[in-house]
């Protein structure tokens, strides 16, 4: 029996925005109503994903702020924090919700524009751990540039892999008319010109800072033949230092939800046709594919050589675009997951549909696998 | 039928410390285990209440540092801000996590201590509107002070009724040895010395900024006769600004949770024996005691003045100290409010046991009403 159904799902456009915080969650909000035939007044609860509010504009307390676009409504609601996993988060407590609540909004938002460089790079280091690692100066690059150095080492992964995980989500992400870098054409020249961020990775093997939002609605029950299934929901954490990780190739968060959900959802990682997977930096969409057990350890970068991970192979990856090319609104990252994959299923995703989209899967990571969240979904005429 | 059971509660002391934000977080999670007779390894899930670890010290992602506490559990875990309502709202949501995990952790911390006065004041203002009331200098106590001046105008209320709060609510403190203001007695001299902080509210009308932690034990069922019925649990919110209100001497959302407890629980207010509400000001007292129907509009004031909320009293309001002496743990405080009704239900509080404790209700509030989350619990052995 699935944990719920998703009923509608609405989008901001990823990337730079004048618009402001509570701007961008009121546009995904009523995207997500419109696109489920519903209104406001038919909302039980609600809950807000985000990140970075506070240490970036000076505002917390998002589940007033949100409160405040439905005057006189006086819903339940909150706001989850999980890192990047914000967004994913706040769809498994959706979930979770559906058993006092009957239609539980979700919505997932960020602003980083207009932030300078260095208080940027600080607020969001604050997703690590202070105390062992960011003070011997791992950063988020520097953290996962270990990770591909470790990679590298166990598996010969190479730079080369890397740069077509890059060149894929870029090309995918000219197809999805919201992804932050839609207009963009991105050549082997352009990664060549890349920076040096944290060897091994380049400017390119870097997702962007976005601004956006993304709203979905969940119910117990399908609305319609649109309701989209989901079939499994799982969520897992894991000590944010990486000195207390026993590995640096594979997060055991990812693992743990992985395998929980795809329990619960009763499939295996060989039922996947599809998946929209965490790549704020390429190495960890190799690290993503291995923790969700879609190939084994070590084989990811040749299923993407074999260009089984692109948008007409065997089992693509991040058709979106992923965070990479389609964006990183921290907030509202998981959520954007979720519409992409309710898209696919429901053979709405335009220029982007993919031939085989019976089961979906989102796989949203926050810090450096501190935490996991994991949803798989189902087509929606056989639920 | 009871929404769930407290199994266990544990609590450290309020007040400023320099023991870590996680040491705090650990100190209160083994004492809540230790009180229900479980271990870590008893837990399904688990959910960090915290408001300003990001702002205060570069904390974000409290739920991996909470899962670097217990390696290799990779337990789903999540963190949740809702202001000063953080703790109440994320016992709301363990009990709606019981639909699919048995035993569920949840954890309040926060540290303010060494953070110099005018971030600190700027970081607690995150809780309030940032694009019309904290521009126009509506900071917390200037905001509570508004609804002090239209509660006067409106019903006569006094800044003697006011001092009378804080010498009930500091004079209960002296009997709990986690309150922040444990140690002092405060005379009439001493209110009468406190400095003008925003008119009508004095230094002694608001609550202190404290560091501190507590956390609870909930599940489905019972575990043995010391487990506490959770009877209604309900969560509401308001627009975050003031100039969205229609009134200013009531919060619609603790209004609303109130009624929607009641209605869960099967009893009304007359019910309720005792209660501890979120006094981050005097004032506010007043305003929980209408809000939740424990008197009519504009009856509080009498209510206080004959004696009826002390702790000898029909109704006692605040028996721990409240916010004003227990103390104020931010994200802490509505998990502080469930440890000390648990402890009175059990009758278990020690020197400051009520006579009549047999249905104990917490009402937890953020910002200036934004938020607001009930819980209405019975005697353990009546479930």
């Amino acid at each position: 029996m699935p944990q719920g159904y998703v009923l509608g799902v609405g989008k901001t456009r990823f990337g730079p925005t004048s618009k402001s915080l509570p701007s961008l969650a009121q546009e995904a909000i009523l995207a997500a109503l419109k696109d489920a035939g519903l209104e406001i007044g038919d909302i039980d609860a609600f809950i807000v994903a985000n990140y970075l509010g506070g240490p970036n504009e000076g505002r917390l307390h998002l589940n007033a702020v949100v409160a405040g676009l439905m005057p006189g409504l006086n819903l339940p609601g909150w706001r989850v924090e999980a890192a990047c996993a914000s967004g994913g988060v706040a769809v498994h407590q959706a979930l979770l919700a559906l058993s006092r609540y009957e239609r539980v909004l979700v919505v997932g938002v960020e602003r980083m524009s207009g932030i300078p460089g260095m208080q940027l790079t600080r607020n969001i280091g604050m997703a690590g751990d202070l105390d062992l690692d960011q003070s011997a100066g791992l950063n988020f690059p520097a953290s996962y540039a270990l990770v591909a150095q470790r990679h590298m080492q166990a598996y010969g992964t190479t730079t080369r892999d890397l740069e077509l995980i890059s060149l894929k989500n870029h090309d995918n992400a000219r197809l999805n008319p919201l992804a932050h870098f839609y207009h963009k054409t991105v050549t082997q020249a352009d990664i060549d010109a890349g920076a040096m961020v944290a060897s091994p990775l380049r400017l390119f093997d870097c997702c962007p800072v976005s601004d956006g939002a993304a709203a979905a609605v969940l119910s117990a029950e399908p609305r319609d033949r649109r309701s989209v299934p989901v079939l499994g929901s799982a969520l897992s954490t894991d000590a944010i230092s990486l000195s207390q990780r026993s590995t640096h190739t594979s997060f055991a968060a990812a693992r743990t939800a992985a395998s929980n959900a795809y329990r619960q959802a009763g499939v295996t990682a060989r039922d996947v046709d599809f998946a929209e997977v965490h790549d704020c930096f390429t190495i960890a969409e190799v690290v993503a594919m291995e923790d969700l057990a879609l190939c084994d350890p070590g084989e990811a970068t040749r299923l993407i050589r074999e260009g089984v991970t692109a948008r007409d192979g065997e089992l693509p990856i991040n058709a979106s675009g992923g965070l990479k090319a389609g964006g990183h609104a921290i907030g509202a990252t998981g959520v954007g997951q979720v519409y992409e994959v309710v898209q696919q299923l429901r053979g709405e995703a335009g220029g982007r549909q993919l031939g085989k989209a019976r089961i979906g899967l989102t796989h949203n990571v926050g810090g450096v696998g501190g935490t996991c969240a994991v949803h798989i979904m189902g087509r929606p005429d056989e639920s």
